[in-house]
C-alpha cells in the first residue's frame, strides 16, 4: 500500500519520535511505500490566511472559503498545500500521529487540515439537492482511503474512560474521526492510543510497539468505525438530522454509529 | 469589569470582524475596560516549540512540559506568552471569538492555548495526593474568572442539534469548555453561537448583535455551565472516574454536569 504518515511533534528524540520511527520502519519492512509529512521538521505554516491563495492581493478582503475555492480550481494554491494534497491522492491509507494537547491535536496539525482541506478538495464537493447534501460524511475526494490516528496522552487511561473526568476518548476524538476524516470520505479505523506518556519505560515502549505493529499489520482488514453515511437515507435533507425511526431515542455522537 | 477579548479571524471586514467590533464597542459603552488580542493582526505564533523557552538551546532535546515549566518558573518565557498571561491575570472575564473550522477553533487560537497555558500557569498547578489531583477542573490560576465563547458556523443550526449530523454543538464544544476553560479554573458561560454565517444579511446581523448584546450585558449574572469540580468529592482519586452513586448509570460528557 501507499501510506502517508502525518506526524506532529516538535522533538525527534521524544516518545512520539520513537513511536513514529518504529511505525515507519515497520511499514517499510512490510513492503509498503511510505511518505512522511513531519510537520515540525517541515516548519509547516499553521495559520490559514490570504497568502494561501497566490492570486490574493494583500489589502483586499480575504474570504477563507472563496479564496480557497478559487485557488484550488485555478491551480493557484500555495505550493505546500498542493504538495500535501498530492500525497493524499497518492495514499491508500493515512496515519496521523500526535500528542493530545488540550484534548485535541496540536495547532500545527490543525492548521494542516485547515489549509490542505481546500474548498473543492476537502469540502464544498458535490451537488446540494433535496436528496444529497454535498459529497461528505462517507463520500468525497478521499473516499476509498483509510485513516487511523496514533495518539499519546499525558493522562491515565482511566481519566479517559466512559466516566473519566476528561470525557471518553472516543467522544473527544469524534470531531476528528467523524468531522475531519469521515467527512471527506475516509474510512476511519479505531485509534491507537498510548496513555500516561511520561511514564512509558522500556518495557512499556516495547509493549506499545508490539500492539501498534499489530495495528499496522492489519490496516487493510480492520473494521472501520461504522459511521452512518449522510446521503444514504438515515438523515433528513437539508436539516441533516437523523430521521425518525433511525437510532430512535438516541442523540449525541453515538447516534451516528450504525 | 476588565474584559479580555481573544479573537481569531483573518479578515477585519468579515462577519466575525463586524461582530467583534460590535462586541468590543458594546462592552466599552457599558463602562468596561477591554483589551483585545486579535491573533491574526498580532501575527500570533501558532506553533509551540523550543523557542518558547528562552533558555532552550537549539539542537538539545525539547520537552514541551518541562521546558514550559522551567521557562515559566524562571521568567524565561517568550515575551508574547508572558504578555498574554498578564492579560489573563488582569481580566475578570475572557471572551473567545472564532469561526468553527473543522469542528474546533482555528489553529492560531489552538496555538494560543498551547503556548499561553504554560506548565505552572494553565496546568501542572497544585499538589497531587490521594484527595486532590492538581488544581484543575474548577480550581487553578484562573479561578474566579468567567469565560464565554462567541462562535460562528457555516452549517445550519439543525446540523448541530441533538440528532444533527455534525453532533450536538454542546458536545463539540465540550473539549474547549471543560478541557480548556473549566480546567484552569474559569467559570464557563453558555456559548453564543451564530449559525449559517454565509447567509447572515443585515437583518440577521442586527438580530445577532441584539442577542449578543444581551449576553454581554449579563456576563456577571449568567449562570455558568454546572461542571463538577474534580476535587470536591464526585471523583475517585487518582482514577478520576465518577464515584458510584454519582450520575449513576450515566457516562460521556453530560455526566460531568451537576
Amino acid at each position: 500500500m501507499n501510506i502517508l504518515y502525518v506526524y506532529a511533534h516538535p522533538e525527534p528524540t521524544s516518545l512520539n519520535g520513537s513511536l513514529k520511527n518504529f511505525a515507519v520502519n515497520h511499514l517499510e519492512q512490510a513492503g509498503h511505500q511510505v511518505q512522511v509529512s513531519d510537520l515540525y521538521a517541515m516548519q509547516w505554516k499553521a495559520t490559514l490566511d490570504g497568502s494561501d491563495n497566490l492570486d490574493w492581493q494583500p489589502g483586499t478582503p480575504f474570504n477563507a472559503s472563496l479564496d480557497s475555492k478559487h485557488a484550488y480550481a485555478a491551480g493557484r494554491q500555495a505550493t505546500d498545500i498542493a504538495a500535501e494534497q498530492q500525497k493524499l491522492r497518492w495514499a491508500d491509507t493515512v496515519i496521523f500521529q500526535f500528542p493530545l494537547w488540550w484534548f485535541s491535536m496540536p495547532a500545527i496539525l490543525k492548521g494542516w487540515f485547515e489549509r490542505v482541506y481546500a474548498y473543492g478538495f476537502g469540502y464544498g464537493v458535490g451537488e446540494h439537492s433535496s436528496s444529497h447534501w454535498g459529497d461528505r460524511y462517507g463520500e468525497g475526494n478521499l473516499a476509498g482511503k483509510r485513516a487511523m490516528l496514533v495518539v499519546t496522552t499525558g493522562g491515565w487511561a482511566s481519566h479517559y474512560e466512559e466516566r473519566g473526568v476528561n470525557g471518553p476518548i472516543a467522544d473527544l476524538l469524534f470531531p476528528i474521526h467523524h468531522g475531519m476524516l469521515f467527512y471527506p470520505g475516509f474510512e476511519v479505523l479505531p485509534p491507537f492510543v498510548l496513555y500516561r506518556s511520561s511514564r512509558v519505560d522500556e518495557a512499556a515502549f516495547a509493549a506499545a510497539c508490539n500492539e501498534l505493529g499489530q495495528r499496522l499489520d492489519t490496516l487493510h482488514s480492520t473494521t472501520p468505525i461504522p459511521y452512518r453515511r449522510q446521503n444514504a437515507g438515515d438523515y433528513d435533507i437539508p436539516a441533516l438530522t437523523l430521521r425518525p425511526g433511525i437510532a430512535e431515542g438516541q442523540s449525541g455522537f453515538a447516534a451516528h454509529l450504525k
